[in-house]
């Protein structure tokens, strides 16, 4: 897709897209916090991977898709193999404001391109931001059903903050 | 929010974002139709509703969302009560082409409003689609939760065909 000279019919801006990520990626985390230390990466439903293995495919993704939107290096994530909650959670912080000085960087055409990440996904690159939020939000809504099985009371899902 | 005399960063354009949704709805009406009929209003995990009563409730959000950021009334959905799973596709279908002739109506300057949906919730127009999509995905990854206590192979998340 080329970007036309017309202004293009924005639904969302670029920072008002990250403010919206950040804002999931904060529900996430108290996501991830609310689960009790011995849970978080040995409990699950159906045959399902943990939350902890969830979020650590959560963390893996938005950081890297990120810069490869930016810089066009789709070189994968090592991700964190500690099964601790606290490395975990300070993984995830770092990414935080990482995440924030990529995207600030990321030219608004390059949202309207089509690419390739990580050698197999072929899509404009909204589309693979959205795909990273949206896979969170699936993976998050699934460690919202092992809380209420575990007896614990999720974190609302309308408070951002 | 008001739009600037600059064209606006776009993240994503209003066609691509209706794409988006729709893409989601389709997965979500496959997701609808893998749980057995008798399971659908009936099964729940952790205390939580049914996926049927969640479909209902992500049926009854989309429409009159986009309702009210044309027209701005807020008049609240009747949901359907039917406990019948091919009465719920059969709104849900009938919800598509609906959703579509009202989003290529709206102006591109509501989503930039800030509005009071509902009498309740107050935001711009864009994160009010956003919250909608996104407790959509959220409960449908609830949705693979049952269906895989279940026993059942819910539909792949990457295909929105």
């Amino acid at each position: 897709m080329t970007p036309t000279s017309a202004a293009p019919e924005a639904f969302i801006t670029l920072d008002a897209t990250l403010a919206h990520w950040q804002a999931h990626r904060r529900l996430t985390r108290r996501t991830i916090d609310a689960f009790p230390e011995d849970q978080l990466f040995t409990f699950s439903l159906g045959g399902m991977r943990s939350f902890g293995d969830l979020a650590l495919e959560i963390l893996g993704m938005a950081v890297p898709t990120a810069r490869g939107i930016l810089t066009d290096d789709w070189s994968a994530f090592t991700m964190p193999t500690s099964g601790a909650k606290g490395d975990l959670l300070r993984a995830w912080d770092e990414s935080t404001p990482e995440l924030a000085t990529i995207w600030t960087q990321i030219p608004a055409a390059r949202f309207h391109e089509t690419m390739t990440a990580f050698g197999q996904y072929t899509m404009a690159g909204h589309d693979l931001v959205l795909y990273v939020i949206d896979n969170e939000i699936h993976h998050r809504g699934q460690g919202y059903v092992y809380l209420r099985a575990l007896g614990i009371e999720p974190p609302p899902f309308y408070d951002r903050s």
